[in-house]
């Protein structure tokens, strides 16, 4: 059967939140996750026309109370201050769409390690230095992988990415589409499941 | 125990899914339900600056997709299309307010049946005239009704009602507000459930 797919962006919450459970709700039902992250900002801002979520008023001061009360009720723990700035997702995503070209299997491991360091341990992912500096998954190269991201082929890479995302109307973190069929938040996952069960409906 | 606060605009499709469930729910853990319709449109246009849901490209698109599924998923009837143009919910917001007041408890039994006409029924209710036209619950006077919805009385009403909500930072229909903690969203009822049964988190 074919992947579902999972778009997100790393310096989204909920896309971590998603992170954390997409893969075993897929594998119940048979599926792989092709994994597919892109930048929230360019289709908010530059498509949609809107402003960055955190600075909407109103939402904004929900959204960061909500990525609080979600992490308490599950466990999750959060380094990060969802009140802090949103960092600059570039360099994950680029080094993501890299290895995926250059060590395929590794890119997974490779986002679960990214999304750990950035909500877990708050630690900065802004450039490509400090992406390589977290903990890597066995056979990534600290080296190869500074070189890598800073690469034009995966500025190009995630450019056509981002590109093919919002061609397929993803709008939101995280947005999981399954046989075509899109349900986006991580609060969705719960229906992602049923549809997977029923076939639809 | 104090009633749990049910913000809504008339014309949300997600505030008119979640008016067939607040109220069974609130039961259950033995609370009542505070009937508080809103104008979304001030909210989102005039403090938060966003264009409305459904001219927001690739959202709009993904919006009308999913109230039709989850329709159909619960077996609601829709009598009006998702695509169609959204409706003015003034006149409705307005009767609302004016029946609280001058035949109180008949504004939540009035509340169901103007969701009812305009999604079931896919009625207009753009006038008081046309919101007084519905089939009312009985007690309340058709001609009575539309004097009241078009008196300023009724205006002062809904205008005080939308100020409020608006500081309360209410900014999405439907917003359950349990004890101070906001929940947004017709997919957040089952979290509003876990909340009032287990006291939050």
């Amino acid at each position: 059967m074919s992947p579902i797919h999972f778009y997100f962006d790393f310096i989204s919450p909920y896309g971590y939140f998603a992170s954390l459970r997409v893969e075993e709700l897929a594998a119940r039902h048979g599926r792989r996750v092709d994994w597919r992250p892109m930048l929230l900002g360019v289709a908010v801002m530059k498509v949609m026309g809107l402003k960055p979520l955190l600075d909407t008023p109103l939402k904004g001061d929900y959204i960061r109370r909500d990525v609080l009360r979600h992490a308490r009720r599950h466990g999750i723990q959060l380094g990060r201050d969802p009140n802090a700035s949103v960092g600059n997702p570039l360099p994950a995503a680029r080094a993501f769409y890299w290895v995926k070209r250059h060590a395929p299997g590794l890119e997974v491991p490779l986002a679960h390690a990214l999304f750990h360091a950035f909500w877990a341990e708050g630690r900065d992912l802004s450039t490509p230095e400090a992406v390589a500096a977290i903990p890597l998954p066995g056979g990534l190269s600290s080296q190869e992988l500074v070189i890598g991201a800073a690469s034009d082929e995966a500025a190009t890479l995630l450019r056509n990415a981002v590109a093919a995302s919002i061609k397929a109307g993803i709008f939101g973190s995280p947005t999981i589409v399954v046989d075509g069929e899109p349900f986006w938040g991580a609060d969705r996952l719960g229906e992602v499941d049923e549809w997977l069960a029923l076939g639809g409906w």
